[in-house]
């Protein structure tokens, strides 16, 4: 029996509040999803928490902690259903259960295989009220990765695009820095921060010196003190990279995917002098036009708990990803100025004869960041038009 | 003296009510500007009004008509400082005057050379408390084209784009159709029909069978039940119309630039079928690249009562006013999709060696209509970026 649950305005602000709670771990806890948990009684908050630290405390933990046994009778707002399973912590669902809680909302089902209903089903065996689908799309927006990846067990892929606002990348003598401004550039590091992986290729660690690391002081840091930093995974088809890049002497650990047998290439110089992290080398398939196969690269992250990826390089490689249609999610920078037709383009292959043939995005989310805009799109399921 | 004066929350209440009302003029009042009055007695409004059309009542007369007597005593709110001199109706000084009023609130001073506060200077002659300089932004908004034209004796251009995410107006071959989506192309409707003149080309006229005329119904209308058809100028340097096209048959009046001696001019073949305007023809010189001459036509627009000149044509024309840096505003529809590096671009030329030769812009609204998104952005007049 399907049933329509009615919510109440209460049940929708403390919904809410879980879900604000949630994104509070948004920069720590890769590749685990973002949850908060608010326990209410009486019209009062007793307790509220959100998941900080894959192998940390639940969300639910915290609150029920927080709330003591006041929570006894009380009603828990969870933004993804409570788990049923021993992982690195023991179940929430029977937490919740001990504690004497009489409801729960939750705001969406975990697409977890290991939970995927169970959860609820738990705590209704153990007669407590549950009532699932509250603010669910605002619970999808906290984990796009982690859903993504139990759904598909790819993972989500979010491209970064800077450009004039006709859409050039750079002038025709290569000038680039700076199109966008210094507010542009510190968004991008918290789009890092919120990433399990970050792509990019030699020829930008070489031209642009990139570190491709965190080193914003806005975002939260993990429960040691440190900054969570994304694993960095550059492709070097020919083995470019020397190791002396300053790339190799900060951030975490590193992913460099090259072609051919691994006895054919060079040794990486200075390994050990990375301070921070591992190097590890990979073998990756050739796709039809000779390039590194992302293909399998997302499948290969995919199986490496890698549920959001953030592909942050050059046109050439966003052209792949688009010509290949892998792009999950567009987070374009655009910048106040019209650069002229000799001005380096954005994409650098084409071939479209139908304009219906180019697929449809829909866009997410637009704001003023410093002098730039930054708009977001996702790639619409349907790709035909509203014409 | 200068003072500044403290203006109350309740000013600043009844003043947006004055910035609203001004704005349901905005389709009817050219040449004239948008205009606002709100009488306020005892924290009631008790008149208001709004200018609507050029020859008509001001709208301090309409808003003074509905407070009546209780006008004496009275406070008055008014966008635009009420004029002191007889234009096609007597000065609206005069008429606050012998109403009563003890205090008047003026958002901004009247650039207009036959007002430029001698309207303010009349009412507190008069013994009037006036307060100028409240919710100026927003009162400068409601006039972008009359303010620039009062300023400068040019026409504000506001430069009609639209484009892919990547800058593209149509694939190779040519197709642009459409590239946009129903809304905001009913979206350009509405900025027409805001603006003195409509300015394109004989080519776009040609290839695009384009009427350029307002023909939408959301546009208010004039008191005579008309819809406000503003001038269509079109640039046809070449006498390619012949009089046939669609454009001739409907909408308002036309004013035909060509080049060269009138006697060398084809005549067009069925003036006397076009049932609605008068068709103009011109001459125009050229500029050193062999085209028409865009600020010989801007200033004789500007001659003409031509405040607010929306561009809405080809790369080509785009490019030219580009590159003569004669835009005030971009309107730029961008749809969410990706065309490639084949598609036409937005802008025909380049040139630029170094970042900072191009001028930056300024963000001045975003929204989504229908699928896609409508930047609006304002040349800087500081040309520097944030760097």
């Amino acid at each position: 029996m399907t049933m329509v649950t009615e919510f109440s305005a209460s049940d929708h602000q403390y919904m809410q509040h879980a879900i604000e709670s949630a994104a509070l771990g948004r920069y720590t806890t890769a590749p685990n999803p973002n949850v908060g948990c608010v326990i209410v009684k009486d019209n009062l908050i007793i307790g509220e928490g959100y998941h900080r630290q894959a192998g940390g405390p639940h969300a639910e933990v915290f609150a029920l902690r927080q709330a003591g046994s006041a929570a006894n009778g009380a009603t828990a707002y969870v933004t993804l259903e409570p788990c049923s399973h021993f992982g690195r912590t023991p179940p929430c669902a029977d937490a919740l259960i001990a504690a004497g809680l009489s409801r729960v909302v939750v705001a969406m089902q975990d697409p977890n295989p290991r939970v995927a209903g169970t959860g609820v089903e738990r705590l209704r065996a153990a007669g407590i009220q549950v009532d699932v689908g509250l603010l669910t799309a605002q619970a999808e927006a906290l984990n796009p990765g982690f859903l993504h990846k139990m759904r598909t067990q790819l993972p989500f892929v979010r491209l970064k695009l800077a450009c004039s606002t006709d859409g050039k990348v750079a002038l025709s003598n290569g000038q680039s820095q700076w199109l966008t401004g210094a507010a542009a550039r510190e968004d991008v590091q918290l789009f890092r921060a919120q990433s399990c992986a970050i792509l990019s290729t030699a020829e930008t660690v070489k031209a642009d010196k990139a570190l491709l690391n965190v080193r914003s002081e806005a975002v939260t840091r993990l429960e040691n003190g440190d900054i969570r930093q994304p694993l960095r995974v550059i492709l070097d088809r020919r083995c470019r990279l020397s190791g002396h890049e300053p790339l190799f002497q900060q951030g975490g650990d590193i992913l460099l995917c090259h072609a051919g047998p691994a006895e054919e290439w060079p040794e990486l110089a200075p390994i050990q002098q990375n301070a921070s992290g591992q190097v590890t080398r990979l073998r990756l398939g050739l796709d039809p036009v000779g390039q590194l196969d992302l293909k399998e690269l997302l499948s290969l992250l995919g199986s490496r708990q890698i549920n959001l990826l953030w592909v942050e390089a050059g046109s050439m490689l966003a052209t792949s990803f688009w010509q290949q249609q892998l792009i999950d999610e567009l987070v374009l920078y655009q910048a106040p100025l019209l650069l002229g037709a000799d001005a380096m383009p954005l994409l650098k292959a084409g071939g479209l004869s139908q304009l219906s043939q180019a697929p449809r995005w829909q866009w997410q989310d637009v704001r003023q960041v410093g002098v730039d805009l930054r708009l977001t799109a996702l790639l619409k399921t349907d790709t035909m038009s509203e014409q």
